[in-house]
């Protein structure tokens, strides 16, 4: 299964139109996706507001993204609060034609590590689809562990391992991802996430790239992914480095949701104000500065 | 409405048996403390599970504790993630005969400060219902300032505002208690939760306990309520002290949810395992230092 888990996986945007999900923008993102080529597509990760939407939106979406990604696998994210609820949306991903499913430990209550294996070893005895293992702090508010990564790699269905991100300096990257691969079976594959860190992760070892951005911008995305894939690390960096003007505004607002969402919604792939409240978005301001720095780095 | 947000609010736990809501273990649990005399009960706060709750279970829940509180006021948790599904809840709360609600800014993306004001600013323009605000930061991963108290504050309908503890020094507590009162209007009530600093934080100027354990063993926490209330500080203090005990547990084990949730299944207020998963709860191990000192506290 390696092979479906590595190479690029964009993470598209589910735009609501007045708390509904804009059925035809969603369509219209994951067709862009399969035009440019990415490798997979991740929908409902939490670029995809998953936490946000209802079981039947959730089915909907899974059901949606698979129908219009042709031959493009598409991995469906399960995290909920409950375990029962997770099944319940591995379900309905199953039923929708998933490739796979991602599951990140999402916590109101803070989660012990044993909670998590639990989780994670109900899921994989629950379906036969991949699981990828979503690790991401800033919002499930859970920092794995590299023995807990060795202890759910070692279940059965474990197919991929998301990481936050890799340190940014190359020696430093490459010796923190041969540490994780050290624990974890060869099948498995480790994905960095954490856009401005990609270029370094993927030369660092990492696999796949689970990207915010590839999900709305494929295209940058996919000249660093394949840069590194065919060895020419100096022009994934490059790339990256061209980046920075859309890496900065990630780190001023918030994170990259808010700044995709503001791209999209600039680029007309998504409607006016297409996150879930509370979620504001960015103020006309921040806007602003988005729309100059979509010109100045000449994204479509 | 001041005197509705005063005094001790009791949060009884939701004990699941099965991943279904146990009604008889919550009818009993609601009884017990309108037995006692808890001057409020808040259901499906943080040790309510409502984090974890369907919109139908969280509705049942509400409907059945206000059946059985008798004269109590009963105020309804009524945090989600989304806008639109906190509205719902509202309206269930509403419905079921609420005597106000309470409400958590729930995060996955982190949250601004001003989507949490839109949020408040949302729920008092859409019910008529007296607010608890629900400052948790361990939960909810916002953190509150002083300023943001004010803004919300100043909307129509915020009837009390639930802060996570208060510094441990008494004068300390005084002066962080009276710089939130200085930014608000008298008629809003300052509660105190973080059941270890209750006793100081009553005393440093809090009109109300939100209290985890007074959900489960109401008789300790009135002790401590009506201490303060008589002006009997030292009493108070005295009583929390003899807790020591209960509050060195909450620190070792996560918080105090899964101690709460042990105590009412220790005592058969609860079927075993009453959480809902993935939060597997005590250990076998630590349930038997629960076990001792529910005995050396004398808990019943």
């Amino acid at each position: 299964m390696t092979g479906m888990f590595a190479g690029l996986s964009a993470f598209p945007l589910t735009p609501l139109r007045g708390d509904v999900v804009d059925e035809d923008a969603r369509v219209g993102l994951i067709e862009r996706l399969t035009v440019a080529g990415v490798d997979s597509i991740t929908v409902l990760g939490s670029t995809g507001s998953s936490a946000y939407l209802s079981a039947p939106e959730r089915a909907r979406v899974a059901r949606l993204a698979v129908e219009h990604a042709g031959t493009t696998p598409v991995f469906v994210g399960v995290g909920a609060l409950r375990t029962s609820h997770v099944l319940s949306h591995v379900d309905s991903a199953a039923a929708a034609g998933a490739a796979g499913v991602m599951l990140a430990p999402m916590s109101y209550q803070p989660l012990t590590p044993d909670d998590v294996f639990e989780l994670y070893r109900a899921v994989t005895a629950h379906t036969g689809l991949p699981v990828i293992v979503y690790d991401n702090p800033a919002t499930t508010h859970f920092t794995f562990t590299t023995d807990l990564y060795a202890r759910i790699a070692a279940l059965p269905g474990i197919a991929s391992i998301k990481i936050p991100g890799v340190p940014p300096d190359l020696d430093t990257a490459r010796a923190h991802v041969a540490k994780i691969r050290s624990v974890i079976p060869a099948r498995i594959t480790i994905g960095v996430s954490g856009d401005p860190f990609a270029a370094t992760g993927l030369i660092a070892g990492c696999e796949t790239w689970y990207s915010v951005i590839g999900g709305t911008l494929p295209e940058p995305a996919l000249t660093i992914a394949r840069a590194v894939r065919d060895g020419r690390d100096e022009d994934a960096l490059a790339e990256s480095a061209r980046l920075a003007p859309l890496w900065s505004l990630f780190s001023e607002y918030q994170g990259s949701l808010r700044v995709t969402a503001a791209i999209a919604e600039h680029l007309g792939l998504a409607p006016q104000r297409c996150l879930p409240l509370p979620i504001q978005g960015l103020s006309e301001e921040q806007r602003k500065r988005i729309a100059a720095v979509v010109e100045q780095l000449g994204f479509s």
